[in-house]
């Protein structure tokens, strides 16, 4: 592709969204937010496009959905039609979406209906649910370019595993959305379909890799949404959004049909998980996922069905206050606090938790993620002659090129980490471990950089679930910590980026890990502490 | 290491190994077999040695000794005593110990025993049954060289998981088996112990990698043998010597503390598994190590427990007769086309298969052995200037050196291999696949080379059972197929390398292949098959 081209290559994507838009759902201009208006959360109801029943349709998790529509309260038609609406007004107001798929979704969700009518039953445990996709998951006939101009030309053969699995279970797809370049920022902004904006407040960013899917589900532009995670993917965007993620154990979901340059490297995997609007929610993901037994074609996953565990108060929760590399902003400091008193009174094991080698850990991962230099990533990127946005040259500039014993000494040290770790919490008597998701609850387009409160349970292997605590930020109660002595210079920027102002009303989101392999008992869990914080 | 030293290491081992020798229960020269006695089994009955019960306590297999010690009808000290003398024997005719460990599995024993008087219940799953380990599985302040002379200055730190797991089960350690240079031949001679031999005829090879467990096992030197499996390591040496063998799925079982020169490369992975005398010991094994939850230490692993499955015979069984690389020998042709027609007669379902890609396969595994182009193999044997054995030379002057980006090319291609053969099997209906596990039934020494018909399943990671079809070579029934035409000059050397007398006796092994992660499945299967064929 001559450099030259990279903009008519990016005009293709557009001009598909574009097309793919309905017009009637269109918000005129005259109901657009004014420009100082930052949380369009409101604009839904506000803007009067949408009926009562739609409003409600679309405030309703993907649980409660399934409940009216196996009642016959609501059709799955009716159900898409309002996420559409939504959706598409979403799209104006935060630029999320690379692709509707109308059509396909209304008719999809007219079979189901049809389905419904002649047995009186649902399909499958998602049925009718609509859910949004991010892009880098393929959809047959469609263009997979994760974030790549280079990849524009790369047109799907067949749906990824993880669409098969879930449209076997009822799902309705409505439409993909948007990543940042190269898909490895923890922001959301390319050269394709250009950034996307969080709900909460437009001016900071949604979070990323899944920006999109932040901004989707934060608005509610979907009942489900699919995202993945190598370093944070999932939990940042749904932490910045105001929304639940889990980064499942990696090898539980399927990941056939995904996306990513440098696929074929195994050393860090990424892995796809849900980004919802409720704790239940996300079982009702899982467990549609692994019923369809995905592991009878991606050989590589591990046949463990979503188990059903019995919610008990009975374990210890460590308490990761700071990691000590980058040291939390005041308003997730208040919530860890908040959190921690209310575990306390509740009755729940609670325990210091020292960080356990973390430069370690994020060292290997960010070592692991390009050893080859990111010259896969590079030469992607040179194919098209695209320009680089900032995060794009501090992502690749750093790696590290190394040998094929190098990365193999690397794997030991991974492995290493991953025993001792879970040698000290079970000698400690630690089940699980709540902790910040990031240093602050968002960051400004751009500039979200640090990604070790996630990255380094990617390291580790521990799935980790994000979720609201009801708190946001309130100038008054998180003003800037004064005396604070940075510990480097990453910390001290860090410490630098936060001013209230600009977060205000921000949603203050927490994380909880568990071993690995025990998602299931780690979103239990989650729902257990979410219960207690939020009463 | 200067490289004229490479003699004075060796001689370290070999003087722990003769110092470890309990001279008492070695044979004297008069009651050794004379040099034409090929096949050696008889020797601990002939030479008076082990007395009525030893005898018949080598004979059971170890859930049998289990029963045994459980009802206090032995005791552990005299099952211990019983395979150490035995193992005694055994490597005076064979020469497959690398270490005995007497004092250490005789206290041991003695201690299994207090337990037993004063609770009158035995310890764990594995109480008292010696377990003969091969050299590479560390054991503390002992050397673990697998098979390379400049690792002679390995001195382990801990037990290996495996060996703590099965300590923990009550199992008694007492011989350490041999390997080959460098632990990647099918045969089982180095520059350290030298050629083991098999039990079964004396100038033939045991198999290989794990020779000496093949050996141990097929001698009844101990009552279950750990071994080894990247291609095909543990079942070629099952498969000579007339035992069972498990390759499991790998990340099943645990892999901490086993030395092997490419540690760290994941792209196919070794794994540890059972040489035993029956596939109920096989089971008896898997649940051990299962049992003991090896997963919360060495967190790569799955968590899966061994399944207790019910044996049905509703299942197909794809018959593969031949790969169409390695032309079977006429024995093994001979124990496939009995073995199928009695799996008719008894009403199972068998469907010809054929070969799928199995060409393909093989050139995955071979680039993904050594995709450094082997250098850490050939690094680690230039560190002592240890003289190369000839399939030393033939493993890695082949090997291709190859970049980063291209290794993940491969593991691309071999999910893909992976996701194409367990979809054909589902397509087709066939549950498990019957195969030879080698061209022959054996090789002579420094001959065994053809690994396909074990190692493709290591490229589709699918858990192999090898099981002796109570079948051996006889000249008049096994006579050289005339007139047969030789695919390729590979074909041609296995085809010349048989001739009736080279393999009079030798046991008649065949493989059965279940899918990724239904161990417990194939060895249900492979139980009811053998019984049907033994009937």
């Amino acid at each position: 592709m001559a450099a030259q081209n990279w903009e008519a290559e990016a005009q293709i994507c557009r001009d598909i969204l574009d097309k793919s838009i309905q017009k009637q759902w269109v918000l005129p201009e005259d109901l657009l937010p004014s420009p100082e208006q930052t949380n369009v959360l409101d604009v839904p109801r506000k803007s009067g496009m949408l009926t009562e029943t739609e409003l409600q349709i679309t405030e309703t998790d993907a649980t409660g959905l399934l409940e009216a529509m196996a009642k016959g309260t609501w059709t799955a038609e009716e159900v898409t039609i309002a996420f559409l609406k939504r959706a598409t007004i979403g799209h104006q107001l935060l630029n999320y979406a690379t692709e509707f798929m109308a059509e396909e979704a209304l008719a999809q969700a007219r079979a189901l209906d049809a389905h419904f009518r002649s047995t009186g039953k649902i399909i499958g445990p998602l049925h009718g649910v609509p859910i949004s996709t991010k892009e880098m998951v393929s959809f047959k006939d469609r263009i997979t370019h994760t974030g790549y101009i280079s990849r524009i030309s790369n047109v799907a053969k067949e749906d990824a595993l993880m669409v098969r699995t879930l449209r076997n279970a009822g799902a309705v797809f409505h439409v993909r959305t948007n990543l940042p370049q190269t898909c490895m920022h923890l922001d959301c902004d390319n050269n394709i379909t250009g950034r996307t904006r969080n709900p909460h407040n437009v001016r900071l960013s949604p979070g990323g890799s899944s920006g999109g899917e932040g901004a989707s589900i934060g608005f509610r532009c979907a009942a489900l949404g699919i995202a993945s995670d190598i370093g944070g993917s999932i939990r940042l965007p749904a932490a910045f959004c105001g929304s639940y993620g889990l980064r499942p154990t990696t090898l539980r979901t399927p990941w056939g049909g995904v996306g990513l340059a440098g696929e074929g490297q195994e050393a860090i995997r990424c892995t796809l998980g849900p980004i919802t609007n409720s704790l239940r929610d996300v079982d009702l993901f899982m467990k549609a996922v692994l019923g369809g037994k995905p592991w009878e074609e991606e050989t590589s996953l591990v046949p463990i069905p979503w188990k059903e565990v019995s919610p008990t108060k009975d374990f210890t929760v460590g308490i990761l206050w700071d990691d000590l590399m980058g040291h939390p902003h005041p308003p997730i400091q208040r919530a860890m606090k908040t959190a921690v008193e209310k575990l306390k009174e509740a009755g729940i094991k609670t325990k210091d938790w020292a960080p356990y080698k973390h430069e370690h850990g994020m060292r290997i991962i960010s070592d692991l993620f390009y050893p080859d230099g990111a010259e896969t990533q590079i030469s992607a990127l040179k194919a098209s002659g695209e320009p680089w946005l900032p995060l794009t040259k501090e992502a690749f500039l750093k790696a590290r090129k190394m040998t094929i014993p190098e990365t193999w000494e690397l794997n030991l040290e991974r492995e290493a980490y991953r025993t001792e770790h879970r040698l000290l919490m079970k000698e400690q008597g630690v089940d699980f471990i709540l902790c910040p998701a990031y240093t602050g609850v968002a960051a400004e387009p751009h500039e979200a950089r640090y990604f070790a409160y996630t990255a380094i349970w990617n390291t580790l292997d521990m799935p980790g679930v994000v979720f609201p605590t009801g708190l946001k930020v309130d100038p008054k109660l998180d003003a800037v910590e004064t005396g604070y002595q940075p510990r480097s210079p990453q910390d001290e920027a860090e410490y630098r980026s936060y001013a209230p102002e600009k977060f205000v009303e921000a949603p203050i989101a927490l994380q909880l890990v568990g071993n690995r392999f025990e998602d299931e008992e780690t979103v239990a869990a989650a729902k257990i502490i979410e219960e207690i914080i939020l009463a």
